[in-house]
């Protein structure tokens, strides 16, 4: 495809260095779509991006297109791509892999040491058009809102720490109501949770996530939080914990207050090494799982039939703008003002 | 409690023999409890115990009360039973296990080759006052309306199957639609489930599963059941398979349509062997899963939460019945006129 | 590679028609690589193809080579293929998933919809040389014996099926000893199991039972096959069944037999329909797993695990024949006076 | 029965205070037996009462009799206990459960809130006879050696620990080679595991491991330990981790060198917090689970299991003395200096 495109550049190393450019129109390799972006979210990872965090610096090579969670539709396929994928509806499992190392020999490809990353290692969607790896240019429902399916990639691994436990019936905690810990609620109540109570300071966050369904928003600064889930859960604490937050404070908070035998998914990614108390957590039979992305592409089949019996994650969405207002919804996100934010190209 | 009650009672080996009586009120004995019953609830079990059929034959030794499902109160504790429980609203765990074979030292009560059944070994719960062991009186939530509380043994049972699978984000077909399937289709829903079709002739029925949420009945005597459920659940047939019909046509037309990888969980319990195709189910690498009564007691856990999260099965109840007319009750359910039939004493 | 090679070729549609031919060595396409033939391997699908049964009717195009199972090494990489792979040791997955159908796409390649099988739906390796996917071949270790190797194909199903079980500790019954029986003996002692009790007619085959490690094999021709596998079993029969006859008999007496609570395995695949007391066996809690071939390629690595561990299958192989004498080979399975044959190019 | 025993009993609060006494003979009461104690066995936990660690100020009140891990023979059956249990040779289950808590009635009674400890909460087994609940009265083979069956108590805990997870052809390290370090190894191996790798500092017990089946032991302190377990284990790391040191640095590292998606269990109770890099750890894919006692009572079919399969532990044991030596017993395995020690009444 002839022509120029906007998009969100990273110029260079270092803090900043964001950039609105014009380029041209990138054509598709073999095996390879083109797509023309209809939506764009940004993450956590491109707030990383921007201020240059470790993990930036050990991935990305700038100059370099950002972005990475999107809903578009494919207008080019590249050699040995059926053509008749023209024209449909996608998002994208941003985590390109190898199909080559042990990980992916042994069926954990979501897991792969040598995944590639859109808008990582590779250019990305903060732009008109994107293209990336047929493989990974997931079918979407057009009965699912633009906006919901501009936020599968994020859901999507959502939706993997909620195939690790069996929460219908059970008592949840969700610690943190950033974007993630939203849907996590809304995730839970879904599939049939008996309560779902979270832990939250910021109190827009906490309004949000009574919009999402939770049962009660618990705010660690002004009550006891232990004593407070304990009482909201049977007395013992929630059987599960969908660790959203990666805050020191709520890590050892749920460690304490989680029901023995409990199962824990820790989802959000703390900065820091964090103390844990292992006797209390492990010799009470507590599991605690990780997860990473989604499973390829078992995730994304449980993820289209739950939004097709009803999932609505709009509710962590705060803000739309045009791509051209990027910066403001950088800022939106950071200083906790804005839940998830959209870019239009 | 001195003073008498009435009751239903098989008098006599044979079809039939089934007679309203009154006899004196029991008295619990050490570990035991005397429940008030508030409404109870004609099982499929019940009217073999009338017919006289073989299940029957070998567990019964009439003059016998029948009846198993039924919420009510307790009203005495025998000795060694906390006094508090008076008071406690409950249903049963009406398998009475002896937690002491190989299957109750291996954590699996519910399969215990000694189960004594309420109503069955021992006297039952059609009629106004019934004598059950402490550890079987399964608390229940006011909260909870009385017509649901009185279907919880039935409806544990359709849960313990519901946790065999996965069900969020799945297909489901639930096969046959009556009491046991229209909960089913309930739980799934209530699960996360993706669609739930069901098979099913009685145009009765078929509304009633409607009415609980299924997404669409097939009747197969008017349409090609296997051809219509792979094309409503992606072409590759449902992901899973809840049985509950006992009938031959529908296992082996359901064999035959489930999902390569599929799960298959047998509630129903056919009279008769059912001539399986087992190249056709087992080289597909699908699982067939057993299931009887409740996980002992985690599946009150999680029906009970599920329960609280809004599940409600009253749909499956066609008629509540003074306890007089329990024969008019157990001809409406062997008639296919009526679903689940309840007996208030 | 220039020149001609020996191969077995199915020539016509039919029973029978199977020639040793001459051929010109393949050359190996995009992506494939071409193997020299160390030792290969008869299959009771081979022998289907000979009698040109159902199975091989629905999916062979003659004139063909045929044969799956080898051990082999690399000698040319098609273009794409690392040549760093030329001289590896390799056996192959025979199942070539096409890694689009929705199977594929939710991590079930080994059930995929569009399998292509190597000797069946394209020349396979009763030859000199064989060109296969690269993905498909499957590195081998040295140290395994080489008539091991030629066998990972058939182990591989065998231990899909030990995975899908929590053997360590448990009593199990492997019903039929053929080469699939005679291989769950040995994987199951491996594994842990407390005892691996088989049934088996043919004395012969009882013989390698025991060679490779069973505690015992009942003739149910002479013993009531059911009294006994319960009362090696500590009373409530075996925790595990894997089911390697397809007998109706065997099949039936194991429904009877197996713990309440108990696992099934179906690696046999019966060529009728098998009358099965779905009460008797989903009543008692038993659950039923269907196997397909190897998990790609999870089963290959819990397979060279236990290899590396000293998992020995070479028990369950009985002559070793020039792949000119493949007539006898044949022969000798059909007629049970062989176990496994082996050919050798 | 009449007359006076041996017994250690921890005389008062505070650090030391064991004494060897003499005193009575108890009576079992309503549902208990009396055992005569053939072989007892130190635990770590026996070291924490007489230092008087936190753990043991919680829950004991002296003086009382201490000990738990012994086999012995029932000798005296209490009111409600079947007569015919005399004789049997057993060992403990000595975690005593109510049976009414939340996790007891969830199916969860080795994690139950209101557990009494033998020989911690109530009088124990480092004497001549002890007295317990009839159902902790694990009956024991007479084919297993009597060493081995008196420290099946702690061989359970790390059977548990094994159930977790599915070792065969999996690559396994356990850190830290203390008599459950040295358990763990046999298990593992007996399981099926492709290698088990060891940490540990102390050379007498790395011998020890490598007696026990142990494929390498590396000494943290003068390699890698990092850089070697993942050469041992095909690059990645092991696939399992069975952490049993409690120590920071063993538990930091394994943190590092475990495998992207492999499973870790706690066996080991650290007495502080450890700081955990949660994103090295979770964001790889990596499960940790906590084990605490034996599943009651599924644990112990699966041990007896293993055991029935030839399973050997005694290589943990280095010491056999005299009760009266007890003193000697406790300091041989605070310095390191013995493995497991046991007692003889």
């Amino acid at each position: 495809m002839n022509g120029t495109m906007k998009c969100i550049v990273k110029t260079a190393a270092g803090p900043g260095n964001l950039e609105l450019q014009t380029r041209p129109i990138p054509s598709p390799g073999p095996g390879e779509v083109l797509a023309k972006v209809h939506l764009a979210a940004i993450c956590g990872t491109d707030i990383h991006i921007k201020n240059w965090a470790e993990f930036a610096q050990k991935r990305m090579n700038p100059p370099s297109i950002i972005g990475h969670e999107f809903c578009g539709d494919i207008v080019e396929a590249g050699e040995g791509v059926d053509p008749s994928r023209i024209g449909q509806l996608i998002s994208a499992e941003t985590h390109i892999a190898c199909h080559k190392c042990a990980l992916c020999m042994d069926g954990k490809a979501h897991l792969c040491v040598n995944t590639l990353g859109l808008g990582v290692h590779i250019n990305g969607c903060f732009a008109e058009y994107v293209v990336l790896p047929s493989e990974n240019a997931m079918v979407c429902s057009p009965d699912v809102s633009e906006q919901n399916n501009a936020i599968l990639e994020p859901l999507g691994t959502v939706v993997q720490a909620a195939t690790k436990v069996a929460a219908a019936g059970k008592t949840v905690a969700v610690t943190g109501c950033g974007p993630m810990g939203l849907m996590a609620v809304a995730v839970m109540k879904k599939m049939g949770a008996r309560k779902v109570i979270c832990s939250e300071i910021n109190a827009y966050r906490a309004g949000a996530a009574m919009k999402m369904g939770a049962d009660l928003v618990i705010d660690p600064s002004k009550s006891d939080v232990c004593a407070e889930m304990r009482r909201q859960c049977g007395g013992l604490g929630p059987d599960i914990v969908l660790e959203c937050s990666g805050s020191q404070g709520a890590i050892q908070a749920a460690a304490e207050y989680i029901s023995a035998g409990g199962e824990w998914v820790q989802i959000a990614l703390p900065s820091r090494e964090i103390p844990l108390n292992f006797t209390n957590v492990f010799y009470r039979g507590v599991n605690m799982y990780g997860v990473s992305g989604r499973e390829m592409f078992h995730t994304w089949k449980v993820m289209t039939g739950l939004l097709d019996a009803g999932l609505d994650c709009t509710g962590c969405i705060s803000h739309v703008l045009p791509m051209e207002q990027f910066a403001e919804g950088f800022a939106l996100m950071e200083s906790g003002q804005g839940l998830k934010v959209l870019l239009k190209p």
